[in-house]
């Protein structure tokens, strides 16, 4: 039997229980023979580790696990690498959801100027782990949820050769949706996907290949995402947008609410993690913690589940995921990651052709690409005045009164882990 | 001899002694040897034609003019037909400049909400006029000057087989700029210059083929426009945009000053006007009016002249114009309009390459051509459905609490205008 | 249980009997509950029918075979409408390959002159079909077999909204070599594959994911096709073309082989085909007479029913077929019909990007469908300038003193069957 | 005044003279201070100076003329840098001619085999200049009449950043054929004109902007070319083709005539020169001599100095010549070399987009471009194997029979001149 050895990079997240229980759950489909958990957080790593072992006990099936500090150790026998790291951990991030909202831009964690700074962050880190994965273990595929995924996949793609997927759990939003308002099995619901992570559009919805009804569409419209995109918007387009459009068409009412609310919501998870965390260390606990559903993210895992299951199996399934456009959208350059269905094998990853492209909402994908592919330029060149011309292309930005000050703060806030800023 | 006949739609416009002192001075290049001035408003007409006919005599050269407030007596001898038509004029002007106001949009003659209702105003009229030339004199060109030039110029485009080229002064900004702060004959400068009418930029700048040096161009950007966009982006993007962008890198600047201000441009127009009305209206007038200078738009009709000079005499001359993208802008659809440098001769438009893309703006240029295509398909269908996403699609604009009663009561300050919109 | 009702159009095709042992062999995925037969040669449809009932009852699996020779009977109930026509029979196509012959030109059933005019005779009466399933049942899918299934993909695609897909079984040939001389199983092997019927080219080798050895590559090479091209082109280009290519890479070499043999394939088979009737015909018969192996063709059905398959049970399949290009291979017009991996589903065929397109022959594939679109709108406007200009294109042709007596030998030779050509 | 120096390299070939008499003639607009004539061949060089000098002082207006054998002397000063060498001289033409008849493939200068050789020997040459140009005199525009030129256009734009512009008088032909069968003066004629250089079509004809009638255009396909192309085709397909479209129309018809013939164009040229040589040798000669006019490339210096001009003195023309794609015609790489108009001036060669792309023909250009990019990239690196790749995907060749005898005879008969097939 051949080895199928796992990397779990930044397996110190909270996250890491439940890529487990997808390992021991999917272990007929992609038998995993040991799993090596790295994280630069000795303590939380063997709490973590910890925790998985009696899990998987408690689950019946007890996959190995091998704990390392040392990225190196941790990529050269993998065969995939998951990466979910989060450089600056929640405190940066609360900072990246707090500073906006003094200039009246929203604060969120992958959207907007918040989300341009977790790339600064985390592109340099990136890039240095694909640079290892390319020197030590080239076959490997890199698996990667470290937000915001589009722009490290983007960067990934341009600076190294190493292979990656970048993966969110959004592609499949739409899907369950469809399935839950319309009752309708999951596996009959098709559709046409295009755009970016998280500024994203699903249109064309078939059940077995019959398009839906304007009443079945507008069923799903009605209770999609809860609303956070409201329903005449959705009704209107025919499209399913991402939840995160919501940052965009009531951007001005979400920064008040927001303000309003005072806690952003990475302090509620800093809140919610150190309770998940005390449960984790709890030597008598081997089942996922209660709070851990206050958390977000169930299903996280399955798509990543899925993309293995392609890869390692060479079973070709159309999985939407991050990767590079090549004429994919014309509309957007070559070189952009885009996040769209692709046909998934040992052989890689093909974007597959789209019936057509709506005529409402391109203009915003390109706006934000235009963002994306310059706040990737700025994070790997360190340059101020790359990251400023990012945020005027950003529509939620886009002025000069607002991006400098704003700019200003941030860079000074984010200081100790940008030194590709400060290094000149 | 062969006869030159110039139409002008809309000749009771304060502007149209400007061009016909155009046609004075370039008699030579092109002779006219007929005007024929078409308004609906009679009184205008007669007035301003009384005064052409006094100037004229006063320049010494007068060309005959016939005056018509028919469009198919217009249309169907003439050679070139101008067109400077103001529908619903400068009383709806106001209210486009007003209304986006109180919702905090910028409120403007053709950028964001304002050009859009001008559009609806104005493209069912031009397509009329496009269908009447098409039907009776389809030879002839179509010189557009209505504003907002682009859309209309996608309009008859798409919806006609009419010639048509979209004029705006805007093309000679940059050239006149590096003339003025260089001390360069204007001949030996050329550029690169890429977008949409309003929303364009110049780059890639040489004199006599010799790229600018830096400390050239920032003695540009120290100068130009006035400062209307601020200089420092201009030297970080190391492009020249139009003046119109004041309105996006500025955007909430400008709209708390112009509340401030009270009294906005159209107002001080239509004072304006009736001053320069009062001076054409005296029979002892026969030169421009002092007011005239305030009134803005000199050089009104170079471009203009450029374009019937190149056209008439088969001179192939590159002229920055509006006219159908085909290709020449990848990252927009083929059919939108665009504004470049086109060769004009007597055979038609043809878009010439450029040297490059600028990195930093493209996907603005694509979120304000995607607003701008739905709005000219709202226009011609008349479907608020489409003008609500055209205003989600609008970076200015963009969100669902705006949006929403933004358009409801453009729609009824307009409901004169924009028969298309209530005929359902 | 719901009904699966599959037409046979052209059903007297001695094909027919492989496509219902496929059929039974497939029941449990394809579970069939009629077949309806038509063709417009009763004696043959009975023959083949009586056949077909004999030959299920000898497999043990009996699905109702209801006859008839009105097209509109036949379509009108199907969920999919296998095609497989031959206007004017193997009689005209011993013409097609003959003809050209004495031009110095290669005669063949879909390569060259002979091919064109086989679209000739065939696109008005496929149009003619693809009219009526628009008609009387549009959910319904052409699975298209009846050569030149490229061109007849193209004219269909471009002149009618009836769904259809092209099939060849050429797209599984390069699978089926890696498999056979690498010893490797089918399912782990992928390729790109660019090109267009009969024109194809595939490359980039996998097998689990891992690229093909220079000496895998190599050994595969020495045997595929049986050399019918030269494997020191195969080994120069790294690519596996469709046997067609012998044609072109061989092409005068062969032409003195054929003019030698005498005898055509046509000629070969119109004779077989007379052994196969006569045993078909027997009312003992019931297994597949032996002289159907010697007929070639082995394998037909197989992409047929795996389409059938992913369409029917809306799996999502990775399937090499023909459809419009729309985008994907950037070279060729968007309307143009191409051959390429699609993902096939109940919502219907999407081109799937390749990874690159290889660099020596590209040209060709343009080239050859710059002649076939050409040829598309010779066939429907029954135009022989058109013609003409489709031959001047050809690779094989090209040159005026050829076309020109070769194209009038062979309009005169089809007139009965192309009505278009001698209406004006 | 400033200097206005031209480096002629290649100076020794009898074309020179007519360089010089354009600018002699042309001394108002391109005011030439020093002529540096650059020549291998010390013997040739020095004839053609002392030649020309007279001439000069025949026709009224000294130019001073400096003679070098060095590239270096030669480039290092030079505004412009005029490229018209032949590597192996006629003697290697006259094989080019001879050797691809023997294999029944036409042999021709810069069409086919012989092409290709041409290219083998010329690029390794002209990339060495361009090197110097780039390393001495950046800023100097290589003018290069060097053939073929559109492969040498392309090797030194991919491969060097020196700035090239390739010419060819083949653009002026559709003008001057309309301008004198239709009694029309030059400059009101107006064309589409598409493809590569020796392989391009004129079409889209206008006369002051208004299209040729049918008769109009018959009249010139009746006489264009004195019928090289068979005035059916052209009216066929309402293009007119470069003259050397002969050897694809009429491909077979032309090999048996040349072969008729026996005496090739390379070898009249050779003997023609020795007369013509003896005549500039002659010191009482100081007008062109009577057997140039035999020579062919009359107006040969026209677009030379058209583009001098327009650099020069920074006037914007729109000229025909060859340069790099960037997405002009869509069917090709962006860094395909393409011979279509172009606006010049200082600021270098932007491509001027076309009316359409006619339907006819671009897969025949696709063709030949992938077969002139395999050609180049096999000049480059002496790959045979390249070399055999560009045979196979020219239209022309196609075939391995002939291909591979054929490519063997002529790597062998170049030796001397192509040193990077012969130094792995």
């Amino acid at each position: 039997m051949k080895d199928l050895i796992i990397a779990v990079i930044g397996a110190g997240s909270s996250y890491t229980p439940e890529i487990v229980e997808g390992f021991v759950q999917q272990r007929e489909i992609i038998p995993v023979t040991k799993l090596i958990f790295m994280d630069i957080n000795s303590d939380r790593l063997e709490t973590i580790a910890s925790f998985c072992r009696r899990f998987m006990r408690h689950l019946g099936h007890e996959i190995p696990i091998q704990t390392t500090t040392e990225l190196s150790a941790a990529v050269s026998g993998a065969n995939f690498i998951v990466t979910e790291i989060r450089v600056g951990g929640n405190q940066q991030r609360v900072l990246d959801e707090k500073i906006p909202l003094k200039y009246g831009v929203i604060g969120q964690e992958t959207t907007g100027p918040g989300g341009m700074f977790k790339a600064f962050r985390t592109i340099p880190v990136m890039l240095n782990l694909a640079h290892e994965v390319e020197k030590l273990n080239p076959d490997a595929w890199i698996i990667n949820y470290t937000n915001p995924t589009g722009l490290v996949t983007e960067a990934i793609c341009k600076y190294s050769n190493a292979k990656i997927v970048g993966l969110c759990s959004g592609g499949y939003f739409p899907r369950d949706a469809v399935s839950k308002y319309l009752g309708v099995p999951k596996g009959e619901i098709f559709y046409d996907y295009f755009g970016l992570n998280h500024l994203n559009f699903a249109y064309n919805f078939t059940i077995h290949g019959r398009p839906l009804t304007d009443a079945e569409f507008d069923m799903v419209a009605d209770h999609v995402h809860g609303g956070l995109v409201e329903k005449e918007i959705i009704k209107n387009m025919r499209l399913i947008p991402s939840p995160y459009l919501q940052y965009y068409y009531h951007h001005d009412r979400l920064v008040r609410e927001y303000k309003e609310k005072g806690i952003t919501r990475g302090e509620y998870v800093q809140a919610l993690e150190k309770e998940v965390f005390a449960a984790y260390a709890d030597p008598a606990e081997e089942t996922k913690p209660e709070a851990l559903k206050k958390r977000g993210g169930g299903g996280y895992s399955e798509i990543a589940l899925d993309v293995i299951d392609a890869i390692h199996n060479n079973r070709s399934r159309p999985l939407i995921v991050n990767t590079s456009n090549q004429g994919t959208l014309r509309f957007l350059p070559n070189d952009a990651a885009i996040e769209v269905q692709c046909l998934v094998n040992a052989s890689g990853i093909s974007p597959i052709q789209l019936h057509d492209t709506p005529a409402g909402v391109w203009g915003l994908v390109a706006a934000v690409k235009n963002y994306e592919q310059l706040a990737v330029e700025a994070a790997v060149k360190g340059d101020r005045n790359l990251a400023l011309q990012a945020l005027y292309a950003h529509p939620l930005v886009g002025q000069s009164e607002i991006a400098n000050p704003l700019l200003d703060e941030m860079l000074e806030a984010n200081q100790r882990f940008i030194p590709q800023f400060y290094s000149h």
